[in-house]
Order: C-alpha cells, then sequence, then structure tokens
C-alpha cells in the first residue's frame, strides 16, 4: 500500500491511495487507533488497522472520507522528522567516479561506507519549491536516492533480519550546494539547507517489494533524464547500511536513511550543469512514484 | 540563572538552582505558564516567568517545592534535542595540530569552519554511563565543548545580532570513536554512538555572561587534567558560527550547537591515551558547572 500525508481542511491527515491512485482514502475514518502523524502510525499501529487500510487501498475508494488525489496537497510523507536523515555518500560506483573526477584527485576512494547527515527542520513534498541558496552558491544539485523507513527501534541488527526493521520505502531527491559542500570538508552545512531535502510522494510499504530491493532510480531536469540506474547496484546494500548503522545507533520508527545517488547528477557532467531557477528536478522510482520540485 | 531538567516523582521536571546551588527549586509553582519541557520554556517562555524564575534563583529555596540538590536526579537540561546536535570540527588552534599529526599529514588546514552532526536519541547526563563500544573500536575519546543554546527562530542573522538569538550556555562531552569517525570519512557514525553526547549539568542564561563568551574549558580522567583552554581561542567564534550557519539553515529554539574543542584529547598524546572502561570524565566550564560521567 501507498501511504501519503497529505493536506486538507487547514489538516494535515494521513491517507492511502487507492487501487487506481486517484484518490486518497483518509485513514482517520477505517482504524480503530488515533494517530497523529505517520511516524506515530508506524511506530503503533496495530495489525488490524494496517489490515483495514491495505484492504481500502484496494478498493475504488467511494468511501465518505475519500478526496481526489487532484483536490488534496500532498506533503512529504513524513514532514517532520524526529532525528536528521541519515545519507549515504557516493554509494553507487559511477558516482564515485564522477565526483572523483569533479574533486580533481582529492577524494580517495573510501574503504568504508560513508555516512553523513542532512537537517531537516521540515522535509518538502511533491510540487513544494527548493529554494535554491543561488546567492552564496552558484552549485545546486540533485541526486535521486532510494529512501527506507525504520518501522521498529532497533541496535545490533545482523544484515539477514535487517528487513524485519523496514516499514517502507520513499524517492528521495538529496538537494546540495556544492561550493559550500567542499568547502566545509564535512558535508552537513551543504546538504542542509532549508528545503533542500524533498520525499515523496507516498510511502509503499515494505510488503509490496521483494527483499533485497532492486528497484529503478531516475531523475529527470525538465524532462531531460539524468540519473538512471538501479539499487541492485549499491555499494553497500541496505542490509550491510542497517547492520552498520545500528551497531552503536538505536536506530527508531520513522528514522529515514537514504541510500546514495548513481550517476548524472550535475558535478558529473562537463562542463557541469547545475540547477537554475525555474527547473524542474523529478525523480523517480517506478514502484513507488515520481517526486516533482520546482527551483525557486 | 541556572535552569535544569531533573527526574523526581517517576517525572522529569524543570527547575532553577537556588542563590548557593544545594537545592533545586521547582518551576511548576513558580509560573503561569504551563511548560512541558526545557524547549517548550526557551521557546514559549514569557518575560514575566523568566523574571520570576530569576527572583526564586537568588532565594534560598524554601519554598515548598524546593528539593535538596542531593536528592535529585539531574538529567541533560534538553535531554531529547528536536535536531541533530551541530558540532564543530578542529576549532581550537591547538587541537588543529594535535588532529593534523594524528592522521600523518592526511588531514589538511580547513579553509573554512567545519560543521558536522551528531546525533542523539536522548543526550546523558551528569552520573550517566557512557556506553564505550570497546567491542568495535578500542579508540574512545573525549571532548570537552562551549556547548550554545539557541534561544528564537533565526536564518540570515547577521554577526552582531547573534547574541539576541542565544538562549544560554552548557558544558557538553563530545565523545567519539576515533577509527570509526576516521574509517567513513565523514565523522557522523563515529560521533553518534548511543550515550557519545553529555550535556550538564545545567543551562546558564546569556544574562549572567558578557559577550562575547570568554570562559575556560577544562576536562578531566580520573582527576588528571587533559584539557585547558578558553573560549576567547576559538578560530571561529561564537557570532560567526551563528551568522555562517543561519545563512540557509534556520535555526530553532533548543537547537544546540557545540564550539570545538582544544587540545589534549587523548589522541593528541603519544602514545594517545584512550578512555577505558571504569574511566571517570569530568568536563568543566567554571561558570556554568561540571559534568562528570564514568565509561562502562
Amino acid at each position: 500500500m501507498k501511504l501519503v500525508t497529505f493536506f486538507m481542511d487547514e489538516e494535515e491527515k494521513l491517507g492511502v491511495l487507492n487501487k487506481d491512485e486517484t484518490k486518497v482514502i483518509e485513514i482517520d475514518g477505517l482504524v480503530e487507533g488515533e494517530y497523529l502523524d505517520m511516524i506515530d502510525l508506524i511506530e503503533y499501529g496495530s495489525d488490524e488497522d494496517f489490515k483495514a487500510i491495505k484492504k481500502a487501498s484496494r478498493t475504488k475508494g467511494t468511501a465518505q472520507n475519500s478526496y481526489d488525489l487532484d483536490d488534496v496537497i500532498l506533503l512529504a510523507p513524513i514532514p517532520w522528522p524526529e532525528h536528521d536523515i541519515i545519507c549515504l555518500g557516493v554509494n553507487y560506483a559511477d558516482h564515485l567516479e564522477e565526483a572523483k573526477k569533479d574533486m580533481k584527485g582529492k577524494f580517495a576512494t573510501p574503504t568504508h561506507a560513508v555516512y553523513f547527515s542532512k537537517r531537516a527542520s521540515s522535509i518538502i513534498g511533491p510540487g513544494e519549491k527548493i529554494q535554491g541558496r543561488f546567492d552564496i552558491d552558484p552549485e545546486l544539485d540533485y541526486e535521486v536516492e532510494l529512501a527506507v523507513i525504520i518501522g521498529k527501534m532497533g541496535s545490533d541488527i545482523p544484515p539477514e533480519q535487517a528487513e524485519a526493521y523496514i516499514f517502507g520505502y520513499s524517492v528521495f531527491n538529496d538537494i546540495s550546494s556544492r561550493q559550500v559542500q567542499k568547502a566545509h570538508q564535512q558535508w552537513f552545512r551543504g546538504k542542509s539547507f532549508d528545503t533542500y531535502a524533498a520525499m515523496g510522494p507516498c510511502i509503499l510499504t515494505k510488503d509490496e517489494l521483494p527483499f533485497p530491493v532492486h528497484v529503478d532510480v531516475k531523475s529527470y531536469v525538465n524532462g531531460e533524464l539524468r540519473q538512471s540506474s538501479n539499487t541492485k547496484m549499491l555499494i553497500h546494500d541496505i542490509p550491510h547500511i542497517i547492520a552498520e548503522l545500528s551497531t552503536g545507533i538505536t536506530l527508531e520508527p520513522g528514522d529515514i536513511i537514504v541510500t546514495g545517488t548513481p550517476a548524472g547528477v550535475g558535478m558529473g557532467f562537463s562542463p557541469p550543469r547545475y540547477l537554475k531557477a525555474g527547473d524542474t528536478v523529478t525523480v523517480e522510482i517506478p514502484e513507488i512514484g515520481k517526486l516533482i520540485n520546482e527551483v525557486k
């Protein structure tokens, strides 16, 4: 099922898409429990409530509390994460090569997974604007990534049990100001500007995808294909990432781990092709959906 | 005044230390407003309520709802931060030199402030144990730092207005597993293990310190002085940090920015002197207090 957070009647609500993805069915009317937001549903949702949501997702959605998808504003499925987003750097071999080229030999091939974090006061959703900070950095860049949403608390998780700790998946755009990212050595600031985290359009629950997850990841700028790969190309795969991160760090329901980006970012072109005001960026994982944001 | 979060009657409560710092006066009985936690007080505390708290802090604390300091458990003043802690790397010249030595020339002198983040599911307070992950990394290290607590939301803050956005200060121990920190290139994982963020014993409100803030920062291991410097030695000072971070990132009430550590960490000795189980680490800023944690 495809879970969404949407805005209607001046409220943030939880919903699930119907069978043909034309309607959003409000979750509040479907379940016994009362869930404040997506993290609350992930953490406390009962099996029975999830069954009821799944059942509704297979209908046409003609119940009272369903809305035409066109009539609601979709937000990021988790607009207010409880922790910074944990990101993988250079986790596709082809992107590693383009990053090394851009850095003119100053970037060594990592011996281990590269983890950094991205602050998001709020994550932007479908249609929200990316506010490029061109005044301090002209090199605004996009990165399509598969986001893994953690489903339950865990530490020291063995790789073979990783799937049990996943709730679902989403599409993520890890927006970056490249000059700032590089100037400060550690990437935090250049990755953490307001609006530089976009996620959506939904969370696809893990039961909908075979594990290991092999899905296409693509990005387009103004309709032109820029990135195209598949998560089977990840250098460090999802079981490795969850096992390694949870060794030391207790993962929590609603945590967002984004798994890295393949070649084709603006930085990777010669000359580079950075984003400019008015550009439209689309990141896509066909099984989950498309997330489209315009640059302001 | 010195604000604390403490545990009493199976509840987290807010308090203020009395004049001679022998008692904790519960804030709940002093003020009109109802404050859920320290972040709530920082964000929504009225001038009148702060006046009442300050007035009480100048008394002996004989009111009904005051407790002997020895009878309560002090927690980190902000046990559950809303965002990851923003940290400055190599922000004292003498620590930069010891870090370069440790890295045998592989660490270049930064041209800009180095910002990274530290996840904390919860920040540990006075007396709580640091759970060293010696099973995966024997190089457990301490770092005393001045923590700056943000008081109000702001972006693009000019350096000369930085003080207006500060709520107060605390003492911070930025605990690190050095092998993990270095292995992953970006420092996030080696800095973010459970219990690797310690803060306390209180928040000293900004009105108690002249600005710019020039305070001694010291650390001791088993009573032996290891680090001793003063925040006037910061390479990037607090106005610079707040101005630069808020350019792009909206700072929020309760955000914690830790300003870097001087020379004398375990990594800086030859041979290195890392922490081991049973060690007691004390970090101190005399105007604020001492924070003592044992390594488990």
